[in-house]
């Protein structure tokens, strides 16, 4: 299977050795020609260098790992060539400090609550796993303990509610201020169309895989 | 610790009665008063129905676990008895069909990229987990599988993607159509800020637990 990366950079680079070593044979290519010969030899396996419309054309399968700001100059000239290939977006359009998206999420559930209740510590949790869990008393699913991630703006709040949740036994996820409710608030809705959509049930929960605490 | 729920409906009362048993001083309140009493009798532990005015003058800490839509109407008139008080928003701005959420997010980047490149096919996938766990080309953090998430419209092009991504080791999870890429793209922030922002490293992932496959 031929494989196409567009942007050699840190992931793409990592993420076409990966595949050249899992057997798919796979080109770089780059606005910098010598960042895709780099890539291409740091994978080794038969993976090479080739300028963009070359590497359109070989594969069937295009990973972007460049920018999101630069997909649509790097790649709009190639509109035709892309037709029928799959391209697999890996971007992320986020806002140049890399600490929000810069379209489509502006606000969150949390956020205006805060905003009607001026004097109260607002903080979002528990959230993004089904009742059917809650209604269980069981925070582990396959020997693994689900974590619930909480986020808010005052110390002492989120202290308090981290310690409930970890009373419950869950894994206490501290996801920082009450802005990132909007990050937390998606997670519902992946949750639940994997419950309920994609057949997956709602005995589901997310878990923080790290090393340890900070 | 006293803890007050508002909303005694399946989340609220599962919620309340497990903290009831971890050692919380709990009390329900409902609009509909014979609801919250139910969940108090069930939750059992001296956990018991109060008035929304006393249970919140009771409480330090206070979960709500109505429906968002409801917050503004049922806490409004509240609102001067909620200073200081610790709300935990267990709510979540959904659609009146659960599908998306109705504030906040519009569109994803992938959606952007679908709309330059019609005869394409878009998935979205790769994109919440930082590249030194692609450097590392190690699938796993403490024994566990990271899952990668992806998402797309077109069936044979996604058949692919989960291809690649389970041949590199990692746990495919088939989040749906290409617009659930608007719940994919805030997992990188999720990603970003715990990583770099709240100090868990980037040596990182995200785990969906479950009994099996849909």
């Amino acid at each position: 299977m031929k494989l196409g990366i567009v942007g050699s950079g840190k992931v793409g680079s990592a993420l076409g050795a990966w595949a050249a070593k899992a057997g798919y044979q796979v080109a770089f290519t780059s606005r910098n020609e010598s960042h895709a010969r780099d890539a291409a030899q740091h994978a080794g396996h038969s993976a090479k260098a080739l300028p963009l419309r070359e590497l359109i054309d070989e594969s069937r399968l295009i990973l972007l790992t460049l920018p999101y700001a630069e997909v649509k100059k790097a790649l709009g000239p190639m509109r035709e060539h892309l037709g029928r290939k799959t391209l697999v977006d890996v971007t992320n359009p986020v806002t140049p400090d890399y600490k929000s998206l810069a379209l489509g999420h502006t606000t969150s559930g949390a956020e205006e609550i805060a905003r009607l209740f001026l004097d109260a510590n607002i903080v979002k949790a528990f959230n993004a796993v089904f009742a059917e869990v809650y209604v269980s008393q069981n925070p582990k699913i396959g020997g693994q303990t689900i974590s619930i991630f909480f986020a808010g703006d005052d110390v002492e709040a989120k202290e308090r509610v981290g310690e409930l949740i970890e009373r419950m036994g869950f894994d206490p996820v501290d996801a920082g201020p009450l802005q990132n409710a909007r990050y937390l608030e998606p997670l519902s809705l992946l949750n639940i169309h994997l419950g309920r959509v994609l057949g997956f049930g709602t005995h589901i929960g997310l878990a923080l895989l790290r090393d340890g605490r900070p």
